[in-house]
């Protein structure tokens, strides 16, 4: 917890639950990123956290935008970013939401699909186009289905396709799953991209951008590689499959930005035993899987907790939210302590809790309000 | 698809996704339980759709409401319904919000724990509560955890210890799981149920009331035992195990009281394929699992979706959303078919999304609004 959050918990002690989101941590994980990665473009994934405080601030420092929907292209403009740092990086998206983000200046599209493709050249003419290729997701904690992406044989022809269209085939994308650390699936997508890049300069089509994704991770309840080592790889990688002729580079860092810069602070509501000999106490918390800890789900991302009794003996226990739905566990499997102390009424710290919590929660699933933030 | 309904797409024509729920089939799915299960009390389990509309409709019927929280309860006030008619039932709430239901003149709470009867005792004096007991939920859709109930030997504790507070022991609740198709856990749970009433009375404290919780379930793609069949084998469990001496019993239908009243229209954002020879293919909404579908979390919940080109040939597809997040993917192992002509564009409705829909979805994840609902 940084000092400026103890403090803004000590002097306002807001009603729980609430996140609160330290830009100072913002604005050094932008530093350290781009001093990483020298050479990358960063485009801030803007679905990690939307908050306009965060967008104004890093608007300020230089950063682009990765978009998923015309709102949040509408936020990024409002937050003072012009549109020539704005990618729209959803490869689903319609017609309409296509085009009024062309209305809007946006002229840098994501496609994984003949018929996107096809959509953006109708309604975005003259823009620049990157495609984006699977990638296996091994080493991600956060899930990574095939949703996004296709075959590299299929991204081949489909950049020479839009050689054809009103568009320009500009890049590769990939993204090597959230949460991802290990480092040697950078190398294996930016090799995969290297041979698209040679294949169609064959045919006469110069590919200029490699959008790397995000996938940077947040240290939640175990280490993870700094940031530098990232960049180390990454630069690696880049000049074994490109030797020196490496592109324009991009990343979307969301989580990697914003996830440790955010503390939430619950209330313990409850704490109970299922019988008289249950060996694992159950802690019920004023937020669960619908109030913004939606990445829970089966365990995926496992926040640190910490509490006010911390340092005592301590003993194992399954943490649940506080609706009526069964499915509202967030850590039966997951070997949580808490301190044999806590008591219902306690305040516990759930940190790195800056990405993926307030946008994700529900509009009022049981009547709870969603998550209030508090950006300072 | 009710007329009514059908209608008011053509009409209307509505941006997609939204949700329209026909309040008739509400009222005759209320119709039908209080005919199938004459002598038990129903309590809307609020949760399920908490709009107005349906609050106002259910009033009016002479429902009572099982509510989750403080805002739950001062929604069926806002709708006419009198404090006596509101049930308190989440097992898990703060000491501040028992007291506003109290003052609000709610006198019923469900607990399942020592720690939640005394807050409840502090706080509501002379109110009625009653425990919660765990059943397994087999046969149930959507999982039922650990997380509420408590061993029917604990009950039995805290009954006899409610006994000895301000408070009056008033009964036992179960709750067979959601979308319940087995009528024998009916039986089971109340077996169980009677056993304590009998120790309880020979120890001298005489309850009075059975809350046999919702479960009641709504034809998704299968079929399930119709409400008549439900109440059948629930008033010969009661008959069998209360012999003549059957309590007061209250039920808690959610989705069984308004799954099947809703139907959600959605727009096909993209289809496609991951590589020349992919056998099936992607069809993306403009709704997903963080816009109102929750329930699919692991393919629980599986929602008839029908387009405007059934009836020709139809192929396997896998369905997913139109958020960045990878998790959002709707169906891929349940082999949903559709169209081989569906198109971009074109407009599917699913069926059976009055229930556990517009309250979940989330505030705004990747700049999308909230589902949009009309209640006619």
């Amino acid at each position: 917890m940084t000092e400026k959050i103890a403090r803004f918990f000590a002097e306002n002690r807001p009603a729980t639950p609430c996140l609160v989101v330290d830009l100072d941590v913002v604005a050094r994980n932008y530093d350290r990123l781009s001093g990483a990665l020298p050479d990358a473009k960063i485009y801030y994934a803007v679905k990690a956290n939307p908050a306009p405080e965060i967008l104004r601030l890093l608007t300020g420092l230089g950063s682009s935008f990765d978009t998923a929907s015309v709102p949040e292209i509408e936020d990024c403009l409002a937050a003072g970013a012009t549109p020539d740092r704005i990618s729209y990086g959803n490869t689903i998206k319609k017609a309409a939401d296509i085009r009024r983000a062309y209305e809007l200046g946006v002229r840098l599209f994501a496609f994984d699909s003949e018929a996107e493709l096809e959509k953006i050249a109708a309604n975005a003419p003259g823009s620049r186009v990157f495609c984006r290729i699977l990638t296996s997701g091994e080493g991600a904690d956060w899930p990574l289905s095939r949703k996004f992406g296709c075959d590299p044989e299929m991204a081949r022809d489909l950049l020479l396709r839009a050689a054809a269209l009103d568009v320009v085939p500009y890049g590769v994308s990939f993204h090597v799953g959230s949460q991802q650390r290990d480092l040697a699936q950078w190398d294996a997508a930016l090799s995969t991209t290297a041979a698209i890049f040679r294949d169609l300069e064959e045919k006469g089509v110069a590919l200029r951008m490699v959008n790397m994704g995000g996938g940077f991770p947040t240290r939640y309840r175990t280490d993870v590689p700094g940031t530098d080592e990232y960049g180390f790889a990454i630069d690696e990688a880049l000049r074994r499959h490109f030797g020196n002729r490496i592109p324009e580079t991009i990343v979307e860092p969301g989580r990697g930005m914003v996830g440790d810069a955010g503390i939430i602070q619950s209330e313990v509501v409850l704490i109970s035993r299922k019988s008289a000999n249950d060996l694992r106490r159950w802690v019920y918390l004023d937020i669960g899987k619908f109030g913004g800890l939606a990445e829970t789900m089966d365990e995926a991302i496992q926040y640190p907790i910490e509490t006010e009794r911390d340092g005592g003996p301590a003993e194992p226990v399954i943490l649940a939210g506080p609706t009526c739905d069964s499915a509202d566990v967030l850590y039966e499997r997951a070997e949580y302590r808490l301190p044999v102390d806590l008591r219902i009424g306690d305040r516990v710290a759930i940190r790195a809790t800056g990405a993926y919590t307030t946008s994700y929660s529900a509009v009022n699933f049981n009547g709870f309000a969603p998550l209030q933030a508090y950006y300072i």
